[in-house]
């Protein structure tokens, strides 16, 4: 079988985050399928036919565009950050699993790209510099009851953390929810940095301690980093803070309050 | 004050995976510090000094770099992966928080890069496909201990894992213990997968089940993916399988076998 499928990680927004490698892949497609807002980060080209689609419709997605590459053509199909981390990848190979034989005989090529906890990380500093997790807090794939359950054991292992998907018009109070289970297991100053779309002209990065963390600081375009108890600020005269987690954990210090 | 510090993250490897931010700051940089081997993927340049240290020597590397730098040149660091993933980033910032004040007025700009799990990630499938978490198992910096109790909560919590700096000559029994650990807690049947050195010219990916994973089939420059009890295979006729953590978790199957 010819035809090939990439699934391409577009980065965080702007160009300079793009990689090399999916500047090619893009370049080559015949065809590329996305959700509508990512379809619209990728050039225009002659020759190459777009196929955006809405958010929920992952699995429809996945289906039309290796159905495509099975008819021999190159398709992309793109995502915003990283394919394999919230993102298309684990819908596309889904769709393979269930899908006609010759799907598994198709090209298929995932391309890595920034995902967003990296992005703001970087802008914030080094939040992530120890052990850490990234946590979906939608539950339209899982129950919430293991939203809460995960944020429990990460707080207890002493793991910084990365939110994706923490808020949205169904899911108005889960946000709140998590802050308040996480001041049960966290001292109230561990640093929470919301970084609203990192890497894009309307980025916006702002870090409150855990006690004064609120659901309506986020939506649907942010990206929530929060720190453990060894997390520190560094005040800088007329920069931002740096916001770090050290590398070292001091065995003598306990790692829950 | 005029100087600048950019801790910029090469990727995994080749410069397909270099973004065009990281290739803009290294060709900006006046100097280049960083351990050996990943300097030496950096093009040399005329009038661009170079500075090489050792694995061991993080915060003397961040402190020469930062003193370089308040000397009003440009320079870069540079870390394999991502420099805010088990990297330098961290270190950076411990640097400035612990040294002179003027250091607080360097312009620090931490540039992301594709970080190992997200390429070992993407060539194995969609094994990061859901919530994740991220774990050195090097015991240079935290005892042991705490390495364990982070995975065994890390399994209770239904995490996928990425395993950073799973081996040394100086660490010859942990990583078989984390994974007798993960036995006592997982299915024998969870995919573990060995990447090594992906990215480069002698990448080899290697996916066996927990029950059959040994500490010996990873090296220092192999970053280790373990799926959950929800992690598939799917076989290809002539092409390596794929391995994805599904994005659904089924509420009525339990976490824990």
């Amino acid at each position: 079988m010819s035809g090939r499928l990439s699934v391409i990680g577009l980065g965080p927004g702007e160009a300079r985050w793009l990689t090399p490698e999916a500047s090619a892949e893009l370049d080559a497609a015949e065809a590329v399928y996305g959700y509508g807002p990512y379809l619209d980060r990728v050039p225009e080209r002659d020759g190459q036919s777009r196929h955006a689609s809405d958010n929920r419709e992952e699995i429809a997605r996945a289906g039309a565009a290796l159905a495509h590459a099975a008819g021999g053509a190159k398709v992309a199909m793109v995502s915003g950050g990283d394919p394999g981390v919230f993102a298309m990848a684990a819908a596309v190979i889904e769709a393979i699993e269930a899908g006609p034989a010759e799907w598994r005989g198709l090209d298929l090529r995932v391309v890595p790209g920034i995902t967003a906890m990296l992005m703001v990380a970087a802008r914030a500093g080094a939040p992530l510099g120890h052990d850490f997790c990234a946590v979906s807090l939608s539950d339209n794939l899982k129950p919430w009851e293991a939203v809460e359950r995960r944020l429990r054991l990460a707080a207890q292992a002493g793991f910084a953390m990365a939110f994706y998907n923490p808020v949205s018009k169904a899911r108005p109070w889960q946000l709140d929810r998590a802050f308040d289970l996480l001041r049960a297991e966290l001292p109230g100053t561990v640093p929470v940095i919301f970084g609203r779309a990192a890497g894009r002209a309307d980025e916006r990065i702002a870090t409150v301690p855990l006690a004064a963390a609120r659901g309506d600081m986020a939506d649907m375009a942010t990206c929530i980093l929060v720190g453990t108890a060894a997390t520190r600020i560094v005040a800088r005269p007329g920069r931002p803070d740096l916001v770090y987690t050290p590398r070292r954990m001091d065995a003598a210090r306990p790692e829950r309050p």
